[in-house]
């Protein structure tokens, strides 16, 4: 490609609200362009990316035998009504009316039409399992839209949907996959990690994020430093830590006026938050209140906690008022002496002895409480997110935590969409059985922005050759003045072209300072440049994006030299 | 591709609502899957088929040198009330709000988004001229989606937008994508005709539309039978046929009650509709009434109508009450003695001499009438729809009417857009200049539809090889039986693999009537039949779908056989 009949849309500035580096360099680099909040084009080079991205994963997909359809953007009401998210699905799902005023959607997701669809293609056990993926423009009508295509309103995925006659076969395919998205991944050159992930209804080590490790993440991926473990935040276990110590000291009451932090009490007492307990009240199921017990340094894992036998799913503190009326006290004031609902305590807390906690009236603490002696019937529970240091779960090693975006969720869906959309096959036995179905996404869009997080520097993007908008870039130095240089350019230009490289000569005529920040803001990994001083010496000038150096090659040897560069 | 890593969705029947021969094959065929009206998905065979016509139109745009880019589904009101076409576009502009009440649309084209983008993008004539185009997902809330995927909601089109310094640039791009829609129209093995189209305000050449011609096509095409002239119906002219001949008869009133139609006053007064007019009264710019003169026989073109003089664009037909009011009669009574409101006159009836017409008062009509004896004040235009046997405007030879699908549309939009919103660039002479547009569209699931209305049978599809879902299908008989067979197939199948022959191989527990009927529908160009008894003597059956013999051949040389068919 000559850049002359190509859109170089390099801008200088990036926009206010562009607040990740990813978001600021894909405007900088004229990949997107903004249309409205959350809505960008793609320009030509931007699109040049996600088409190599888009055919490594068709690739990879069709490697896995997994089977490329279409599905529309716009979707029925009915369909999500047989499956009641239309209820469920809050309002990121963009309803709209059609001119007859019947109700539809734009899918964020494909659950209910590939479910419609396998119910009326698949009829019996033989043609299963089956793998159904599609690439398409998919809408989520963010409240707030952020962070460029990290987090947009439209954007595109690859989601793919397997349909099994058990679970056993979906468990295959899931490996599969999981396997599939590790090739995809190592292909685009990302420094990735499938972590565990929250498994829903299904149990078990039955959802996967694949997540590219960026310090900027949205995310908190947890891993052991002396094993393969790895999940996410939400999932990450953390074990039981036994029986406490036995009690040193008496339960006494410490008078704490207005005191109703974990750091007021510390700062009041001298002590450290290790030795206090926060209590928080969540809503049971009956509308009952129940006590969850964190150890004072220790956070709430909302996921974990909406599991808990008896406690409301999605996980609801209870109102204050309700609190205040059956327990006595406000929110910061509660303890575990003498409560008398569910008390779930986390591992940690659990182990704790002689420790400090509210006392279910204002302005008082609890001093020397202790577990069994103070407060008897307590469930103790993994309740709390991970910390570096936590012993990781496998018994292996201690937690590390890392920041990482998530580009691909894997997932056991179970029967999910086919008991409530009622799709069977005939089984071997003759009889009907619900399919099992599993789902598997990757954010196709996305990919490039955490590409970007993972791979810049100051001068701008450092893409991964796999996905960089070209792999070489050649610079002619005076090529509208130089004739000299214009016909060595054009030759080298035509031997890459012959030799399948993906190159693009910068034929404008523009300083050679421009050519070369924008061959660098845009992240192409390896450039040479020509001029009539190498031209003399029969020379030419390489420069990998990666590398500060420059090196001297003979201009003989150029071609050879970046097919090298690039196996 | 394996059959049985497929999904062959054959299914026995079509649906009611499947009008069209393409529909109901798409369907049968398992091409596409009914979500909703209007609403399909494509399914693996028939997303297959997408592919290859999208790669054909993307390797000939890029041919070209237009740039591809991706721009949203989802579209700002904010754009649409710059172009002022989120007032004048109607229902079929589907429009909604997010969860934050603002206003959106759903993308139908993308005209404005373009034109924002080249705003932001193009800063100077040497940027020019420039071509962007993109294969991309639309839009259109149809009041009656019909016949599959022709006239669907959602569709995918291929739309190109250039942009330029000046009208001659325009006109020079817009010659190129003529020829590269030809290019692309070739390759993809369609009948089709480039025709002249009603190009709007720009008025000249500037609109062509390129048509596949299918009997059931909803569009009547106009041919020269002498020269290569062709035009839709909405464009084709006819000529000034000279001045009528004198008067023979003298004006008399023929008393013809209840008689409204042309057909009643032709039976009454024995009469052929040669020898009538009929008078329609529309709407003047000027909320006036205007007349407008056909001959009996002859049918109004609107397009042509709307752009006379004086007469309101897009046309309307007046209201019966005010005809009643100010002409004193009802509409099947309107006749030109003595009509004293502006009157254009078709050629073919300003010819006429000693004709009949309405009265301008019920249950009469004149006989024996006459331009200018009897009607002065006539301006005579070309207003009808041309007929077979007219002669051809070029003045070579007659026109032939025949019926087509309209899958592309080229047209020079000028400054339309780039007036409204301001999208200029500076020029050479260092003023801003706005931009001269032209707009390339291609309706790329279209496509399947009408290659499919110009090539079937009753057995089904028959595709042009450049974009059938296969090439060739290997059709084993007893591949699940006989293991002769099956290494046999086996190694067909390898072989052509090898050799880069888009091969399905049948390898179902299907018997081979099912086998052999799937592959007819299917339309796949070419079938090798392996069994037992070919083994035997070393031979194989080969079927083109096209041909209804089978030929044997020997089995060794399938390969190159098949080869050299493709060629």
């Amino acid at each position: 490609m000559k850049s002359s009949d190509f859109l170089i849309s390099t801008v200088k500035e990036a926009p206010n609200d562009a607040q990740i580096i990813s978001h600021q360099l894909m405007i900088r680099a004229g990949l997107i362009s903004k249309l409205a909040s959350g809505l960008y084009s793609y320009l030509p080079i931007g699109l040049k990316i996600i088409h190599k991205v888009e055919k490594i994963i068709r690739e990879e997909m069709n490697k896995s035998k997994a089977l490329e359809l279409l599905m529309p953007v716009a979707q029925p009401a009915e369909l999500w009504q047989e499956s009641k998210r239309w209820e469920e699905y809050g309002p990121e799902l963009l309803r709209f009316k059609d001119r007859h005023e019947r109700d539809f959607c734009m899918g964020p997701t494909h659950e209910e039409v590939i479910t419609n669809i396998a119910k009326q293609y698949l009829r019996s056990y033989k043609q299963l399992p089956i793998n159904f993926y599609q690439i398409q423009t998919k809408f989520r009508d963010e409240i707030r839209p952020r962070f460029g295509v990290m987090r947009s309103r439209e954007f595109i995925m690859k989601d793919a949907y397997s349909f099994h006659i058990d679970e056993k076969s979906l468990g295959e395919t899931y490996q599969v996959m999981h396997q599939t998205y590790c090739n995809i991944f190592d292909r685009l050159g990302l420094d990735y990690r499938p972590v565990l992930a929250d498994s829903g209804a299904i149990g078990g080590d039955s959802s996967h994020e694949f997540h590219v490790l960026a310090e900027s993440g949205e995310d908190a991926i947890c891993f052991s430093d002396g094993s393969s473990y790895a999940a996410n935040i939400e999932r990450a276990e953390t074990l039981p830590l036994g029986k406490p110590h036995a009690p040193q000291q008496e339960l006494e009451i410490a008078h704490t006026p207005g005191v109703k932090t974990i750091d007021d009490v510390c700062n009041l007492l001298k002590i450290s938050p290790q030795k206090t307990i926060k209590t928080l009240i969540v809503d049971g199921t009956n509308d009952n209140l129940i006590a969850l017990v964190l150890r004072g340094d220790h956070e709430l894992n909302e996921v974990k906690a909406a599991k808990l036998e008896g406690v409301k799913n999605p996980l609801q503190m209870a109102e204050e008022g309700k609190v205040l009326k059956q327990l006595g006290c406000s929110f910061g004031s509660i303890g575990v002496v003498n409560l008398d609902i569910p008390i779930f305590v986390d591992y940690a807390a659990a182990h704790l002895s002689d420790f400090v906690c509210g006392a279910n009236r204002d302005d008082d603490h609890y001093i020397g409480v202790n577990w069994g002696r103070d407060s008897k019937k307590i469930i103790a529970s993994d309740l709390r997110n991970v910390v570096p240091g936590d012993p990781s779960p496998d018994g292996n090693g201690k937690i590390e935590i890392k920041r990482g975006v998530e580009v691909g969720h894997i997932f056991q869906l179970g029967t999910k969409y086919s008991d409530s959309m009622k799709a069977n096959v005939i089984g071997e036995d003759g009889k009907a059985v619900n399919m099992n179905m599993g789902c598997y996404g990757i954010g196709v869009t996305r990919i490039i922005a955490a590409s970007i997080e993972q791979n810049n520097d100051d001068r701008g993007i450092i893409f991964p050759q796999a996905i960089a908008p070209f792999e070489l870039i050649i610079v002619p130095i005076n090529y509208n003045k130089s004739s000299r240089v214009k016909e060595l350019a054009d030759q080298l230009y035509m031997d890459c072209v012959d030799q399948n490289i993906d190159v693009l000569i910068d034929d404008r005529k523009e300083r050679p300072g421009i050519m070369f920040a924008d061959s660098e803001l845009l992240g192409i990994p390896h450039r040479l440049v020509i001029s009539d001083t190498h031209a003399d010496n029969g020379k030419i000038e390489y420069k990998s994006r990666v590398h500060p150096d420059k090196v001297e090659i003979d201009f003989n040897e150029a071609v050879s030299f970046i097919i090298n560069k690039l196996d």
